[in-house]
């Protein structure tokens, strides 16, 4: 056990990156596949379009029938039928004919050329051409669109409606996709009840609980929300088994409460291992990282706003591993609105809200739900720095859009 | 009937705003609604913190009992008990008085202050302090963080992952939002069937039915794909009967061929009313806007990127109007790669990607599945002019991120 021995986050992030979640895939209908993570590279696996195709309605022909054609020689071809969009033409043209072809509509053999109609003259059964049709004029001719075997989406993917309507376009109707991963929070603490229950004297609603569960749902996993443990041994006991029979993460954000540390590093001790506890950041310095039957499990501090700072340092990147995609959250540069002082030996990390390229410091404290709701992200102040000043350039690590 | 009278873009864009949807509202779960827009404003029920809560662990005091202290005159508070996050304290601070209290606990009745315990001594049952407490030392007053009354969540914001969060801190179990718009998305095309289906010579797999029902899907909307109608009267009126009867909008892209056109606009009107036939823009001339029961029908261009261009400009418009959104669809700006011409006398929206700023003209044909990938959005060349110069700014209509 690794009780109150303080690491580097970069040990932390080591461990963090040592968890290996095997999500596995699953392949679902391409009408559900919006929004999901592709999990191969796919693959054309036919010609679009699949045929010679017709471009305008009118007449296809043999081009080389046309060449001579002019106002002073008009050629005459014999229209042998008609071939309409989706039909299977049964003919071939031979020297001297032609069908009436409509848009979309299959060419047919020995055809590769066709004239829209404004640009003949009909008379019975037979057209009349004044000018040379070149090989390829109104036919959008196999595979030139999306030959097959060409990429069309790589494996990492997020599959948006442009995607799908691809993948819909060459006939894949199935997709392999990454499982999302499931990652199960729980709330700790006397004082926190849901919403829904009445408020007693002393008692604050939960927030934790809600933010993490959606906020992994937005990212695309699945936050399924256990519940508030009690400051007990046995509620968290239960509520922590639980979480790791039915997610593939388990994040325990902490009661307000001191003890609670202690008691949630001492119940992942007993079901599997504390591998951190304590990381040299502010805050987080009370966040644990443990492992349960191979499963990552995850104490973040209570208080909201340091919740999700230490959520977005060290989850958020698994979470996105998983997803198959970079496991880099994002950031924007930014100056700061004004001077802000830091301690030397603390490495610190500082809510900020962006206005317009501008990062203005939150300085109301963690514990505020206003703080939380103002943060758009943090920047980091080493343990080297003392102050940073009024309009330096600042990275600043996203709460959103990950 | 308005078969074949092309009206302006204004003209059919003010028929598209005359379209009421009353769409309404529903009430759900907070743990089911991210992601939605609500349908009214919502203001804090209660106060955060709901009670004066210490932000330490340590001793609760009155101020004024501390106020002479000083290493030199060292002041001894009785303690008279303990308080624990989640409790509601029994007592009242007499004079003299202090009690335990732990971090996120109630303040008990006189208290207004809270000492953290490493600035005391304790011996025995009694405290020693060596410096004044000032009123609301190591307290969060109640209602300071948010207010009873104070508005949180505005009419036709969309929930995220922070707003359900703080949904959940001030005690909303239930959110009315707007419900999802659906939209019955409908194929026609003798030509088109659907991924899964075996592809027969002629034939190919439909795009716009996917494409048209994920991206309602993707503004937040509830896309229903009806199918393919063949090219016959029975088929086609039978599917747009069932979109009216299923859903808020109806939406049919044609299928290649010329004759569809006139199909779906002599459906519309047997079952309604055709409000346009013919819109003045390249492409979608051939647009068909249409009512049934109320509700608004649209026949778009079978052509994906021409179908993606009238569904941007037509359809996501009265989406985002029903989603309690502005109804503007994203623009921004950009440079012209290279020169490009139009017709005078033809409005055009030309399908563009954007390359850092840079807007490369798509010049492959809409009927290429290819164009409609690439394509980021589309920019505007009005009837009076003949060109744009390379480097020119251009206004790029987004087909994401609406």
């Amino acid at each position: 056990m690794a009780f109150l021995k303080v690491v580097p986050l970069e040990r932390a992030l080591e461990i963090v990156n040592s968890f290996t979640l095997p999500l596995g895939t699953e392949e679902v209908k391409l009408s559900e596949a919006l929004g999901r993570i592709v999990a191969e590279d796919i693959y054309s696996p036919i010609d679009i379009p699949p045929f010679d195709r017709a471009t305008v309605d009118g007449y296809a022909v043999r081009a080389e029938d046309t060449f001579m054609a002019s106002e002073a020689n008009p050629i005459k071809l014999k229209v042998v039928g008609e071939i309409h969009a989706g039909e299977e033409p049964k003919l071939e043209l031979k020297k001297g004919e032609t069908v009436y072809i409509s848009t979309g509509a299959m060419l047919p053999k020995n055809a590769d050329a066709v004239i829209q109609f404004e640009d003949v003259e009909r008379v019975g059964d037979e057209i009349i051409i004044y000018k040379p049709a070149y090989p390829g004029l109104g036919v959008m001719k196999k595979g030139v669109d999306i030959s097959k075997g060409r990429l069309l989406v790589r494996k990492g993917e997020r599959l948006g409606f442009k995607q799908t309507a691809l993948l819909s376009a060459v006939g894949v109707e199935r997709v392999r996709v990454f499982r999302k991963p499931k990652v199960a929070i729980i709330s700790t603490g006397n004082e926190i009840v849901l919403p829904g229950s009445e408020l007693k004297p002393g008692q604050i609603y939960d927030i934790n609980g809600r933010a993490l569960s959606d906020a992994v749902n937005e990212l695309g996993g699945e936050g399924i929300f256990l519940g508030i443990a009690r400051d007990d041994r046995e509620s968290l006991k239960e509520l922590i088994e639980e979480g790791v029979r039915v997610a593939d993460i388990v994040v325990i954000s902490g009661g307000a409460s001191g003890g609670m540390r202690d008691l949630t590093a001492s119940v992942i001790e007993e079901l599997g291992e504390v591998k951190v506890h304590g990381i040299a950041i502010q805050p987080g310095k009370p966040t644990i990282i443990g492992e349960i039957n191979g499963k990552p499990v995850f104490g973040l501090p209570g208080y909201p706003t340091s919740c999700l700072t230490n959520f977005t340092l060290l989850v958020v990147p698994l979470l996105l591993r998983a997803l198959g995609r970079e496991g880099k959250v994002r950031k924007v540069k930014a100056r700061l609105k004004h001077k802000i002082f830091s301690v030397k030996g603390r490495r610190q990390f500082l809510p900020v809200k962006l206005e317009g390229g501008v990062a203005v410091p939150i300085l109301k404290g963690s514990g505020a739900v206003t703080s939380f709701i103002d943060a758009d992200g943090f920047i980091e102040i080493p343990e080297t720095v003392e102050s940073v000043d009024e309009g330096e350039e600042v990275e600043v690590t996203l709460f959103e859009g990950w």
